[in-house]
């Protein structure tokens, strides 16, 4: 096997690297769809100095301690992959994730993965979409699902503990396995869909004799890359979605719910994460059919500020107890604010990187077919994502919601430098 | 019948509304898939002054002679919807298409077709996905198929000559009639997904009792919005798409080729035109898989820069009869560049608004699904867009691409004003 067509990295201008995104809009939330009132929240989101420099020239950090793409401030498109293994050997599979680790560094730098008229007789290193585009904020994360370690590569002793499959939740009944789960995923996020969707194209492209495409996902509209102002994103049922996110420029929040640490039993995934995906189907045409006063009892939020039922603002943290004048609280016992809330769970909290999604027509029905594709990063899925999500079985907002796919995934660390790939450390090599 | 919760669309605040758009980036092309290297052509690009204000806050004019959307310069996103008729009667039909103009009026502006809750115990009157992200240069063009015009709702009189099904081309092997046609479309575009989707969706919601969604389409990534270079957008074979797209700031141009003037048999079409959608579906892995001097072969100009292989730059005209060393034209007899110019069709020219998108994953083929939502506007369909395919029947492109869809519609003049609808004068009243 060779190796001699891997793209080769050029150096990092650091210099020219953009590291303001970090964790600027992202941010720990108190899980769940769409609003979390973490305790302790209430900081409002602050605008950076510079945020109507033009997107499509910033580039984001590709190497360091952990993968980009998940404190990452969150940019405005999506394209997130799933791959399944074809027969192949530890070998190719090394060899693929070491010219992803080498493409990725380039894109991330809105440079193409290779020349593109340098032999007539080939076709392009490159597919070209992407050329005149710049960078626009491109991440790329790469992760490993529970499959990937069942007994066809022989890494099974290598599978963490927590990355056992979450099973079926309380409300998993409607779950299409065909478009969740795989051996191997990419998330791209970048300010243009081009340039995310011209990534994961090309990714597929060279690991082509290795793995195949199992499901893709687009998704769009977390945030307006060239406005200034600081207003909370709303999915697609017209709420506000985020704002109990709070600033995690402490790296100490990220480390405690986000990043693997010590607690690992598997050294390779310390530094990385745990990533939940989940394809939300909303069923907007009843959901639009409801009253506003049912809509803000379900959500426990006001549609148009925002702010919690409590009383106050869109930041005020949300008071479960207050009652209104017939003798009962103000925030129904089963909304989403009050279920999806950390003190519902123990304190468990995620870092949410949700995009809205329309998929057309549903043929089934003849509706909208639209939602939310979810995605959330934490140590530990199982004490964070799923034992939220079992308490949301309750949840109002059930009526007019159903998930169609669920997976997890561990991403690894990130890259220390050139020489450095997605898992080589889980692959046997010192880092 | 009551009209009376139509939204009442405010006065237009003209001195807000941003005409620059105006065909600045649209343009009128040789017709086909990606070049067309119109003879005198060769005018590029040039950026308006401003480009790099706030897309977020800038606004299409929404009533003029002409519908906006068409010649106003190509915005990032589209979602374009096809709806068929319930039954009903064609006062149900008016009384839509008059609570659409309201409702289109405010949306152009960047406001809610209606408050969110005035009255606790209704629906709120917009759905409230867009109420914080501004205008964003959204227009909505509505038009009426063929189908519109059958014995349903007694308006076959009304039909124009021109809008007479297309028909199946000669490539059309491949069309799927379920995302085809349609008795009324709706093209969004935005520089915004999700006020482009915003709109569409509260459109569909106030005809939900007159209209089905039949078939609905996204589509992204033909321009940058906040970037100031003039570089031609590529299409997802990575090749340059709009370099013969001409500058037509002079409406000399689109008098010549995309409005209908006097020449149509129904007074109620003048100043409109004539809408031609095909979703062209791309073989992308074989594509990836030709080498790169064949791509070029096929499209006749380099992959790089976009330039004839004729020689010259992206914008020289391209020469068909100039003879390399082997004694065969340098331009291929069958590539897309020549097939597509206006001088092998009679010098039929149409405008393209063409979009990039991609489906997820084909399941029939496990390959990516992505392509081309190719938009085209003219005069005559029939003359313009179907003598052009017919022409391309013999394209070398054809091995790559298959139509999936194809509609035509007949798209009325702009609204005067306040009191105007969506084919008022079709439906028998003065304008």
């Amino acid at each position: 096997m060779s190796t001699t067509d891997t793209p080769e990295p050029t150096p990092q201008k650091r210099g020219r690297v953009n590291r303001r995104g970090f964790l600027t809009g992202a941010g720990i939330a108190g899980a769940g769809l769409a609003v979390g009132g973490a305790a302790g929240a209430g900081i409002t989101y602050t605008a950076t100095a510079d945020t109507r420099s033009d997107p499509a020239t910033e580039t984001v950090e590709f190497y360091g301690e952990h993968q980009a793409g998940i404190t990452t401030r969150q940019q405005n498109s999506l394209v997130f992959a799933a791959f399944d293994l074809k027969p192949t050997t530890v070998a190719q599979v090394e060899t693929m994730m070491a010219r992803w680790a080498a493409a990725a560094s380039l894109l991330a730098q809105g440079k193409p993965v290779g020349p593109v008229e340098s032999r007539p007789m080939a076709p392009p290193a490159d597919t070209g979409e992407a050329f005149d585009l710049g960078p626009n904020r491109l991440t790329i994360t790469v992760g490993f699902g529970p499959s990937f370690f069942d007994d066809r590569l022989g890494l099974a002793a290598k599978m963490p503990e927590a990355l056992r499959p979450l099973g079926q939740l309380a409300v998993d009944t409607t779950i299409d396995p065909s478009i969740s789960g795989g051996d191997i995923c990419v998330q791209a996020c970048s300010e243009d869909p081009q340039v995310a969707f011209h990534a994961v194209r090309n990714l597929a492209r060279i690991g082509r004799s290795v793995i195949t495409l199992r499901w893709l996902q687009e998704g769009f509209g977390r945030a307006s890359a060239t406005s200034t102002d600081q207003v909370t994103p709303r999915n697609l049922l017209g709420f506000k979605d985020g704002t109990a996110n709070i600033k995690a420029e402490e790296p100490a929040v990220a480390e405690k719910f986000v990043w693997v640490g010590e607690e690992t039993d598997q050294p390779w995934m310390k530094g990385g994460s745990y990533l939940v995906s989940r394809k939300i189907r909303m069923h907007i045409e009843a959901w639009d059919s409801d009253d506003i006063s049912d809509q803000e009892r379900i959500f426990g939020r006001t549609k148009d500020s925002g702010a919690p039922l409590s009383g106050g603002g869109e930041f005020t943290d949300p008071n479960f107890t207050v009652k209104g004048t017939d003798g009962r609280t103000k925030i129904d016992r089963f909304s989403h604010v009050r279920l999806a809330h950390p003190d519902s769970n123990g304190g468990a909290q995620l870092l949410r990187r949700g995009y809205n999604f329309t998929d057309g027509i549903d043929v089934r029905t003849g509706t909208l077919s639209a939602g939310l594709f979810f995605i959330a990063y934490q140590k530990n899925a199982h004490e964070q994502f799923a034992r939220i999500q079992n308490n949301l079985a309750q949840d109002a907002l059930n009526e007019y919601i159903s998930p169609v796919s669920s997976s997890l995934f561990a991403i690894p660390p990130g890259l220390t430098g050139i020489g450095d790939w997605y898992g080589k450390k889980m692959f046997g090599y010192q880092g």
